[in-house]
């Protein structure tokens, strides 16, 4: 969708002239109170569900969570999927023409922040005609965006659900972000940000910066059980994997090597090289640089209670919506105790929270993978959120202090 | 020392015509019963403890726990300190004319394993007229050294300390190696490893290694604590920082930045990317392309368990020494639990094991720095040193069946 009117942003700067690519699932109702805004992470897209025709390989990235009968049902929900501002996956990003100079933005993109990205959201609602979100949801800086939504516009959330996520980056993030961004940086193919003008792509960086990526969305145990100390097939090409993930083929890897060290520094020895090099290659074929830099600057600068001296309650006072949370106890990139300091301001502000702690080995990336009793949470609070047609608990309890206190841990116990 | 014999590696490869660096301290008692063997780490060398005369800033890289009344105190022991083969501070490496070819080695340098390093070493004592060491130490790779040194030459070794260790790496520990590689490897100015020729440095790859090690030696709170999300100074360059480790000086910092963020992608913005960018600067004024590669792939391959399919206790049946080892709760590179599989298969075998789990929050780090529970084990354990004069104890009791069983944890439970 196309947007003429200017876009302010957090830094000072604009965006003018700008498309959001967007999808939609399932019907709107007639009183449009159903809709769920679905966010996404560092490499996703509006492409949250279904498959393209004559496509198998097309599926949405939350294909597993969002569908016909589904934990988020779009045979009850009309679902949006939203490409943010500065992706490179159909909206307006650094490869696309700055319409102020003529030429292609590259570096000189502006930074774009959560806060953005949810009034750039906010805007593409208005022109669908919704006012209301049954809900808003997402996973790790996806998340962030729920909960961004449910500061900027509490009017407009009925529920947020916000998974994986965290309500600022640490110091421990921040730094993994920066290795990757200045792998890409430079790398000499960057041309500053240009690098489009030269014909080449910091390929390199890229590539670095995924694995890096890999590394920190993994826990260590799972890690151990798909690759441990495997070595990996001395042939190339690989034909399939000894270690598929999640019963797939493993188009990275050959079978397992003979028992025999090969004593090379450059060359793939252990399977987890092998992993590592065929996701960062894939990766650097597709992700552009300039949006590399983009996402991960919006990562680190979030931060909401950076206005209230560091409280979080205080800054969470103006969310008025009911919220989910759920984190994932191997999850070492957002722990579960991150979520449990968002769930804490809330309950500090009395405010309707569900938390659910899953139990589960897959690290960060467990919020995209099938996981029972994690699609069955999520499925459960929908059948809240469908039941519940009613306005936004803030304007029923405009004083924030009637809501009903209400505490759900699934998995673990919340402290 | 020069070395004229070959010295066969277990790649198959052999290296002619060596140098290894050395230091020691203290004297050699007449019975040379008292020496010990430090080997280091990935960034260290054989200079590990005093200052050189008229530099101020020479001090050694265990100058805490080595020397005059020390922990391991040179009043009593005779220490001695080695630069492994491979590496950038004085023993042959990369950086060396081959003299097969004439030519500088390069990539050509052959990969060296822990266990070639100890036989390296072992010869370097032959010279020395020591045949059996009162205690081989070591941190981290170092400690892999001191378990090779108690499995490769278990009579000519009285007590093996192993800090910080690990009896492998696993696959997260070998995924970070990786990355620091390929970011070295990939780098235009490495020239397949041969870039002294090209009178450059691979040093982007350099950095980024550097930065990536950085963020794994030191334990999330920790980082937290020195730098959360405290922004920098706009100003460059920078004076002190606001805040400095340890009490000492901050290079890498400015004061405090007004409570501001600059919008940017490339700049700095957060003091944990000053630090990181300025560890990296400095690593790569100094160390060795090739070198990296070839320590990390030490690491990589180290692995004892390996030719007993994996059963450490079969492995480690072998080990006649005496043993102390030392981990570091917050240590996240190799755990406690990675000590505590050592542990294990020492009593499995009925071995003389003391352990201590201290209770630290530096991080892997945690075995370079002043904390006076770790510095007190480790007097105490050279204590016993130090008054057992006796023969190793394999020779008392050359079945290995019946060694004290004993195990002693401090800072922490040992199940």
């Amino acid at each position: 969708m196309e947007f003429v009117e200017p876009l302010a942003l957090q830094s000072g700067a604009s965006v003018r002239g700008y498309t959001l690519a967007y999808e939609t699932y399932g019907t709107l109702n007639a009183a449009r109170s159903n809709a769920v805004l679905v966010c996404h992470a560092l490499n996703a897209s509006h492409h949250v569900a279904g498959t393209y025709a004559g496509q198998d390989r097309s599926e949405g990235w939350w294909d597993n969570m969002i569908g016909p009968g589904k934990p988020v049902d779009t045979d009850r929900f009309f679902v949006i999927g939203i490409n943010n501002l500065g992706s490179c996956f159909g909206s307006t990003g650094p490869m696309h023409t700055n319409p102020d100079t003529g030429r292609v933005y590259g570096a000189d993109f502006p930074v774009v922040t959560v806060e953005d990205w949810v009034n750039a959201q906010a805007r593409l609602l208005d022109r669908l005609g919704i006012d209301t979100l049954a809900a808003v949801m997402g996973g790790s800086l996806g998340g962030m965006q729920a909960l961004g939504w449910a500061l900027q516009h509490p009017q407009r959330v009925r529920h947020a659900v916000v998974i994986a996520s965290a309500p600022n980056l640490n110091a421990e993030n921040i730094a993994f972000n920066e290795v990757a961004r200045r792998a890409i940086v430079t790398d000499p193919d960057f041309h500053g940000g240009h690098f489009y003008e030269h014909g080449v792509v910091p390929k390199r960086g890229l590539r670095i910066a995924r694995m890096i990526g890999h590394i920190t969305y993994l826990s260590d145990d799972v890690m151990n059980e798909k690759f441990g100390r495997q070595l990996r097939a001395p042939t190339l090409p690989a034909s399939r994997g000894s270690l598929p993930p999640e019963g797939a083929p493993a188009p990275w890897g050959g079978p397992a090597a003979p028992d025999a060290y090969r004593y090379s520094t450059q060359e793939v020895e252990f399977q987890i090289e092998s992993y590592l090099r065929y996701q960062g290659d894939k990766f650097s074929e597709y992700f552009d640089a300039n949006t590399y830099l983009l996402i991960t600057r919006a990562l680190d600068y979030f931060d909401p209670a950076r206005a209230f001296n560091g409280n979080l309650a205080q800054a969470l006072a103006r969310a008025t919506a009911r919220f989910l949370l759920v984190s994932f106890t191997t999850d070492w990139r957002f722990s579960p105790a991150r979520s449990r300091e968002i769930v804490k301001a809330l309950l500090d502000n009395r405010r309707d929270v569900a938390y659910a702690e899953i139990d589960a080995p897959h690290g960060h990336d467990a919020f995209l993978l099938e996981d029972a009793r994690y699609l069955n949470v999520v499925r459960s609070y929908f059948e809240k959120v469908a039941s519940d047609a009613g306005p936004p608990q803030g304007a029923r309890a405009p004083s924030g202090g009637s809501a009903v206190h209400e505490v759900t841990s699934v998995g673990a116990t919340f402290p």
